[in-house]
């Protein structure tokens, strides 16, 4: 290793730590950050004129409080310039949030398509469409969108789709068709990074929920998936395709699954079941409906929630997670469908486990994995500063 | 901080650091592992001296090869003195190992009896009488049993044994019990800790098994436990009662099992319900009529091998795990019920997911848990020698 790449290195690693303090201590003194990280009072003071020329954090001019030594100016973390964008495909819309530095949202869109009539090429230009509004507003407010990442119904292996039966999509090599011309879309620049709904609705929960770290988080959407966080972890699988809660075997002779399986929670508890099964035709229309007393409604949700119970028993015997989230359309469906999930999951469980899973709702709903992707831009960008800043 | 207590602890570090090189490296020299780990050769000489004079590492006299520098006499690790006791109970057996710090098995015994009909206290009598003849031995061999792992079949909780429906225990405090007079049984020394069968047995598969590092190993005894390898670690969940593969719900309004709940995989694919409905006294006497190609065994099999299949396809579905490994009474099984098993999840996840999981027998049967008992104290050893040397 060279003196100078050795340099960088370090450099690299304490831009990092300085920046992961602030974040977690901010405002914070340069004094009281050395004494935090370790680090001498003169690296601390590089590292901090590098992030407050890089837009990243700012002073505030007021020293924290209980802290040690003479005041100082303090810095914080800066929502001013610093941001990410994130992107999701669901079946029936396309969404793009922007999020900043202080994981403070600055931007919502969404947009109802039915993107299972659409070609792969033509939703992902949708979607490119949607992303370049969102960046230009983003722009004119003075931010920089750093990185993307992008939200897709379906397990994903390195920017490869290989079945996302909900949309149709087999073999979509999403990443490369988003690397820009020749042959691919005008994506947004930067390009944005592939990853599965369920796993960044999950993320989202944990960085914009109620504060949980143990829990497992359910994405009930046209597909239902979910993502289970450990200790503040993401748990992904030996492929990145673990949570696939949709696919838990309920009844094995039941109906024909787009999996190719039998009988899959999606197949009872899955939008387009539910509102089948209540004979609606939109979410809105069967809370309505609920909210009326409708018999039909009322047991397509008991119908719904009892086969749920079934498939988060077994995953809780699997996963032992901690708290339950109910998110995407399970969150307005909640008053309706937490009853007979908790009684099947009850039934069940309370005599073998000393404490059954508590039952929550998301707040975050349908936002869960947009949001989720572009939080998980921020905290990239958090544990490593150093490729998003300028060049000395 | 004391200079005194500070000098201990940084002592403790650097033998762990050192004797776990010299596990990875072994037979290696002074030299060498002073390069490796970054220690001075004075402070690395010090920590060996410790470690041959507690047995733990001896000098072979045999330089390892293709190391630089001068050649010296090199260290490995020794089976001669310290060792670990594994302890399993099970519905039908009682079982017992040791292994000493090379993980080389020195000893094991087993002893069939019904713990069903026994009570906790008596069938924990039991297994202090198979521990102490077992640890007399393992003395008359000049070994030191430094510590002990019983593994029993249920979730375990601070050495709460809750719920283990199969030996009919409920709120068994194990811990207590084994801690010795007064009120307790004179357990052997140093007293177990406790932990769940199907976990001990997945760490078995990993230390003693057949070297993979990310896998679900299948527990088939009375019961039917699961633990989730994933790159080298168990995944415990929450609470630690994670991988309870046997109630995973199979068929909803299928048999009530003793869980609480209906329909789950042990009432199906579970020791007893195999023989049950193989009109089979004993695995032995089933795998003879799976031979001679009986019927009525063959049905058995089919059957539980199609209800492993769907509880399976849940488990990949939620754990997403490398390869799955059979063990417990499905290890000589595995002949007739592999078959089933892949036809089962071949059909239910080959069209979306790109790559369903090998299925593979376990060479250790029904040992696993007990080697997995055992080779958990040597590990932590390993990890942390400084509480097993003598005192200085």
């Amino acid at each position: 290793m060279t003196q100078a790449v050795r340099h960088d290195s370090m450099r690299a690693r304490n831009l990092g730590v300085v920046l992961g303090e602030v974040r977690r201590s901010g405002p914070v003194t340069r004094a009281a950050l050395a004494e935090m990280t370790g680090l001498t009072k003169t690296t601390v003071s590089k590292m901090v004129a590098d992030l407050l020329a890089a837009g990243m954090v700012a002073e505030t001019g007021v020293p924290s409080r209980g802290e040690r030594g003479r005041p100082g100016t303090a810095v914080a973390l800066s929502g001013g310039r610093v941001a990410a964008l994130g992107l999701e495909i669901n079946v029936d819309y396309l969404s793009a949030c922007v999020v900043d530095l202080t994981l403070a949202v600055r931007l919502r869109r969404a947009q109802a398509v039915d993107n299972r009539t659409a070609s792969p090429v033509e939703t992902l230009s949708h979607l490119c469409e949607l992303a370049r509004e969102a960046v230009d507003e983003a722009r004119a407010a003075g931010l920089v969108i750093a990185g993307s990442v992008l939200a897709v119904p379906g397990p994903v292996d390195d920017g490869l789709v290989h079945n996302a039966p909900n949309l149709g999509w087999r073999d979509v090599h999403v990443g490369e068709l988003l690397s820009g011309p020749p042959g691919g879309l005008p994506a947004p620049s930067p390009s944005p990074t592939v990853d599965n709904e369920a796993n960044l609705a999950a993320l989202g929960e944990l960085w914009f929920g109620s504060g949980h770290r143990d829990f497992l988080h359910v994405s009930g959407e046209i597909g239902v998936g979910a993502g289970l966080v450990v200790g503040g972890a993401l748990f992904r699988g030996a492929h990145g395709l673990a949570g696939e809660l949709g696919h838990v075997v309920v009844f094995p002779d039941g109906p024909a699954c787009r999996c190719g399986g039998r009988g899959c929670l999606e197949q009872y508890a899955g939008q387009e079941a539910l509102l089948r099964a209540a004979g609606a035709d939109t979410v809105e229309q069967l809370t309505g409906r609920l909210r009326d007393g409708d018999a039909a409604a009322l047991a397509a949700c008991e119908r719904a929630g009892h086969a749920l119970g079934l498939a988060l028993t077994s995953a809780v015997h699997l996963f032992d997670p901690g708290t339950i989230v109910l998110g995407g359309v399970f969150a307005p469906l909640f008053p309706w469908i937490r009853g007979p999930v908790r009684a099947t999951t009850a039934a069940r469980l309370s005599a073998i486990r000393a404490a059954v899973p508590d039952l929550a709702v998301s707040r975050l709903g349908g936002d869960a994995a947009v949001l989720g992707a572009a939080g998980q831009v921020i905290h990239r960008i958090v544990a490593d500063p150093v490729a998003h800043l300028p060049a000395r």
